[in-house]
């Protein structure tokens, strides 16, 4: 069975990995300089921690981190691959098509086959498809490994950046929405209309009102990581694109969040306190 | 049965007068320097024309008209009341709450009593309850004829402004996210990611999908109401909140998609195309 090599064991990459393992490959991983936490994760998910430069045994390297990270995982890789011929390597992370082709510059010269990813959907697990891998630039279909050890991948026509703009603009919808959800509840509940706003909601956007109640509290974790994939939709959409503004918008308040979520959870109270309201009448304007 | 003054005869404003002269009532409106379309519109509804001064006979006068044009209606209401003792006066439209106490102080001193309306939901049609009305600063009750003549109507608590502020936040997050869905269709249109996005959406977010595909023609020919109401959105945030950026981008998106709609419908026919894909595959990259 094949080797693989994930760099990032986060929530999504420890779950791609345990996938994988359980389809009978080996995932071997480098841990040099991580968290305790994410070391246990690894393990856990029985990957298998090697050195960097052995990274370069497997048959193909994915990577799988947040997106302010990509480009400092292309270089490590760039730098191995300088060294020992290496296989494919992926980068399957939210960054923009411009990001995309920079960082597979890095590789410019070195006989190493880039290709670009996304990773749509939440981590794998037991008894679901999901999430759905897409993959463009890989025309000798060398992502099929992939589809052998257990993962939904979907292979794109379009040349290098197609993977990055569809997950691009896919996030824009989906995580842009909840930004606007979480903004408008927010003021709401400044303006003391959070109640009347979420019965509203209820009634007249009902798939809307669900949609934010389960998404808005599985955000507080990864907003952190929104930051910088809001700014990478803003390079996506361009100087000349009005939206770009949205998405830096939405950075900014993926920011504050993040730091609330750190700190004194002020607004994730907030929040938490709309989606369930008291019986006291808690929503009363002070 | 009651007299009514409605000033815009807009898709909303005629609408709603309709369901009002339905119930028996009398609707007066001032159709000085009106285009010929509001003209037919009006009198379709049934609407009585009458001089700008005999709006004060009614027993309420309600503004509906597109938010940049709100103050304007306020200055000629507070005008005319300076003249003739005159009846409440509702302010209905998408705009910030600071707006909105902005318009009422312009009746200071003149005894006419100023409420603050929203409208939420699409304009009235036979055999739907809808759209819901809320009111606040109304302790007198003075917007119960509006119901009594088959409007739904909701009052709330909150002070002058309680009605705007949920409107802005409703509008925020309805609004915003057929903006974000516009600009994230035609993104993928031009980076050739439009048909793998669609059929992404329809199969991971269908409800997503579905709204997608029925909000966006609607929202073109409000398009160019909508620039106003994003900015007063963005007002009503605050310079203090990151998401007022979302919404300056916002405003400058509808704006693009306005003069679009009007203009050479470049935009338009990208975003039509995308939700019916031809099956010669014209969603290919150019």
């Amino acid at each position: 069975m094949p080797n693989f090599a994930i760099i990032g064991a986060g929530a999504m990459g420890s779950a791609v990995a345990k996938r994988l393992i359980e389809h009978g490959a080996t995932v071997l991983t480098c841990l040099e300089g991580r968290s305790e936490q994410t070391i246990v994760r690894a393990k856990t998910a029985g990957m298998v921690p090697v050195g960097r430069q052995e990274l370069t045994e497997a048959e193909l390297i994915l990577s799988i981190v947040p997106p302010a990270e990509a480009m400092k995982v292309a270089e490590l890789v760039a730098d191995i691959s300088a060294k020992t011929p290496a296989p494919p390597f992926i980068d399957l992370n939210a960054i923009a098509p411009k990001t995309m082709q920079a960082l597979a510059a890095q590789f410019d010269g070195s006989g190493t086959t880039v290709l670009d990813g996304a990773i749509i959907g939440g981590p794998p697990v037991a008894g679901k498809s999901g999430p759905t891998i897409y993959i463009s630039g890989d025309a000798a279909e060398r992502s099929r490994l992939l589809e052998d050890c257990g993962l939904q991948v979907r292979r794109l026509d379009g040349s290098l950046g197609a993977a990055s703009a569809l997950k691009m603009c896919y996030a824009g919808i989906n995580k842009g929405f909840i930004g606007l959800g979480a903004a408008m509840l927010l003021a709401a509940s400044r303006s003391g209309a959070a109640e009347s706003l979420k019965a509203e909601l209820a009634e007249s956007l009902p798939d809307v009102d669900r949609k934010l109640s389960k998404s808005i509290p599985d955000m507080y974790p990864k907003a952190y990581r929104w930051v910088a994939e809001m700014q990478e939709i803003a390079d996506f959409l361009g100087e000349d694109d009005p939206a770009a503004t949205i998405f830096q918008g939405m950075a900014d308040l993926f920011s504050r969040l993040a730091a609330d979520v750190e700190g004194s959870r002020t607004l994730v109270r907030q929040l938490d306190e709309i989606q369930t309201p008291s019986e006291t009448g808690a929503m009363v304007m002070p």
